[in-house]
């Protein structure tokens, strides 16, 4: 005997997110049959709710539920830097910081030639589009250190510097809290490499 | 900025998952919002289809999307021996292994006088009704080896064997793959209890 069939599709589906198992899943499933028909039905109607309220800012691409998200229309952000990241999840993280108040372009994506993506596949027209918009200073690369990453910033560096624009990178180098024994050697030459003078 | 509203409510629902943080609720958000809207859809109606659809057996309490459950309706099963279990669930971990091949009966709790339930909030006339089925030779005790598990076995044990029937309980000692130096000693008691002779 397995799952009652409805029952086993959920563990099947909340099989598929990341860091959740077999055994996990169905722990998810039971819980939610636990609490009550009501729980479940409860977290089905807010999946599907956000399934067609959730979209895609039409001017940066980060996530919205509005046409245009709140940190383009947020008129206290600085319009003069705008950091260019790859995925829409990435906003996020920069936004937890809660310290940056630039504004934000989502690429959708990193120029991958093993993988057959070239710039055509990413924004690239969208957000020399956006930078018509001359009130932007500084373009901050916030993209993965990352074969993938490194390509993307050296292809839209040369792209940017170009049109004569400032095109900065995020620092690469030892993460908080490792131990330089266990850094590898990229990251050690990336370290050295951006090192700084120490302010006293 | 936070997330979108709707997005929010999901990781919000999704963190109250048993062994779901913060972290991977977001990261479990995420996840389906770049699959696309329809995976986030899918599984939002499949937790509703769910909710609706599964519930549970009348005959032994199992889950089932019938309204008598696989199990019971198995003829193949041996009706001779029933397991008594606390939780739906503890079906499933049985089922798992594949090799018990008798039926099972759901409490629906444990008795615990420190929580206030006593055997009156269990299934105990259901089971009781059950037994009138005169094919059960006998009862397998399968629940917790807990101070509430240990209760409510004794207390059926002692209601069940008055009525002239068989009553046995699951092994208890130590678990497979387990280190003597880090059992506790009411698990070496038991273990010392349960002691068989080794055939060779």
């Amino acid at each position: 005997m397995n799952l009652p069939a409805p029952l086993q599709a959920v563990v099947d589906a909340l099989q598929k997110l990341p860091g959740v198992g077999a055994k996990s899943a169905q722990r998810m499933a039971l819980h939610l049959l636990k609490e009550g028909p009501q729980a479940m039905e409860h977290l089905g109607s807010l999946l599907t709710q956000a399934a067609h309220r959730v979209g895609f800012c039409e001017r940066c691409g980060a996530f919205t539920d509005q046409p245009v998200c709140s940190i383009c229309q947020d008129s206290k952000r600085d319009p003069a830097v705008l950091v260019v990241v790859a995925e829409a999840s990435n906003v996020l993280s920069f936004e937890r910081l809660g310290q940056f108040r630039g504004r934000y372009f989502v690429l959708g994506g990193l120029i991958s030639p093993l993988h057959g993506v070239g710039p055509d596949q990413l924004k690239i027209r969208e957000l020399l589009k956006r930078l018509e918009d001359h009130e932007i200073q500084e373009i901050v690369l916030a993209l993965n250190p990352t074969m993938d990453g490194e390509a993307t910033a050296a292809w839209l560096a040369r792209v940017l510097e170009s049109l004569g624009l400032k095109v900065t990178r995020i620092g690469m180098g030892l993460p908080m809290g490792s131990d330089l024994e266990y850094a590898d050697d990229l990251t050690l030459s990336r370290a050295m490499e951006g090192r700084r003078l120490i302010k006293s």
